[in-house]
């Protein structure tokens, strides 16, 4: 089953449907069910939480933004059966895992998974399963989690087709998402509201448009995600800060070899960035 | 003739050499000028500046670092004959046209412009037309400049495949390409220098590799164009620094309203800057 059928959770149902599961749905969105169902996503589909649907299902998988996540989780968990596994594609980890682990009842586990794949479009009917191919699956258990439920956890990933597999522990995954994912959108938001820049589109290289892609934001969930993440992303921000200061310093005082410096070490550390898998 | 037979020199000279013209080619490398002579790549070349090579070229394209250039103008530009029109591709402006076009005799006619084109490799050997596909083309006249030259300089561009031809006054050049290209390169640096982090390289999704491809960047030559657009490099930090710092206040006070405003605007200008040609 899958709780909240956007583009995630819609391209989760369409590749497990694909390896002949049965797949059913919750959303609260009437047209998001109707379409799925309509367009042969999902087998079955609610718009209300309803326990039979709950009890029917061995595994959960939430793909719901955090706050409403947890909401959900306080308001139904006792309904859910013993033995159900729940996971979730949730973007922050530190702030929820563990209040979702507590908020469960005994016998019904929560192992936390981020698929770090998306689009710059929403919605179900922009769902696709190709968008984790060649992505990263990270799997965040606590001291809480059974080995069983990190090993289903994998296999959820390898059957949705991504291309390499790691587990994290809550707080690495928040300062690597901090990092990775966070600042960049951080930086490519500024770059797109320092100036008003919209005459200079004719102009414009891919070096541009390769930075400022994910500018188109969804800013309901990045704002959340940004504050639910708060203090690993301002460090992030300020080592950003700092280094891009030392930058201008060099430029206006013309150290050319400081810079030619830095140039060359970003120059070797990217390489190492290199997809390694298409 | 070509002077300067690299990546874009050397783009140049195939993408004309298709058209049939007689292209020759001057480069202090004899790697340089064998490789494209075996290659088919120009038809005449040589490792050091002659007169007679110079007074048989009707059109010269120099395509050398800014500072290389405006020495090999004021040491050659005496042997150039009356009626040659010379051009450029230069990534910046305003300190180099007029110094050059005071540097040339009477009779020779320098016209610049800026191909918006690159790759993150460099050298003859990689140098492919493709590149101009669906790039800019800029043309910095100034007002010494004939119509003639202008309209002569917009034709190369075309020949060479370039998706949109525009003209620019040196200082407008400067100020977009300070924000444009220059801006975005800082950026991409700085985020790989502002903290090692290569082993997050397993876990990079595509919004780090997007952001950071230009963090492999020619250190000689990338530290030379920023300094000699210092000024309006500067100034486009600053307003990047300031808006990143508004953006760092918002998360830490939690200001959820002004981050969602500030993605809002965002998500609407980069629609402006999608790509309109293929």
């Amino acid at each position: 089953m899958i709780v909240g059928l956007g583009l995630i959770g819609g391209s989760y149902a369409k590749g497990l449907r694909h390896f002949g599961f049965r797949v059913t749905a919750i959303d609260r969105d009437p047209h998001a069910i109707e379409y799925a169902l309509q367009n042969g996503i999902i087998d079955e589909g609610w718009t209300e939480t309803n326990a039979e649907a709950l009890a029917d299902a061995d595994v959960i998988v939430f793909a719901l933004y955090p706050k409403v996540f947890l909401e959900w989780v306080k308001e139904n968990g006792a309904s859910l059966k013993k033995g159900t596994l729940l996971t979730d594609v949730t973007g922050v980890k530190s702030c929820i895992v563990k209040d979702i682990q507590d908020a469960l009842p005994e016998g019904v586990e929560f192992i936390s998974a981020h698929p770090m794949a998306g689009r710059e479009v929403s919605g179900v009917e922009n769902s696709d399963p190709a968008i984790f191919r060649g992505a990263n699956y990270i799997v965040v258990p606590t001291e809480q989690n059974s080995e069983e439920a990190i090993e289903s956890c994998k296999e959820l990933g390898m059957l949705l087709g991504f291309a390499q597999i790691s587990v994290l522990s809550p707080e690495e995954h928040d300062e690597m998402i901090g990092f990775l994912s966070q600042l960049t959108h951080c930086i490519a938001v500024s770059l797109m509201t320092c100036s008003d820049n919209t005459h200079l589109a004719c102009y414009t290289g891919d070096s541009f448009r390769d930075l400022t892609r994910i500018a188109r934001i969804n800013d309901a969930m990045w704002s959340e995600l940004f504050l639910l993440n708060r203090d690993a992303l301002l460090a992030q921000m300020d080592k950003f800060l700092l280094e891009l200061y030392r930058m201008r310093y060099m430029l206006e005082v013309g150290d050319v070899e400081g810079l030619r410096e830095k140039m060359r070490l970003s120059t070797e550390r990217r390489a190492v960035f290199d997809k390694k898998i298409k």
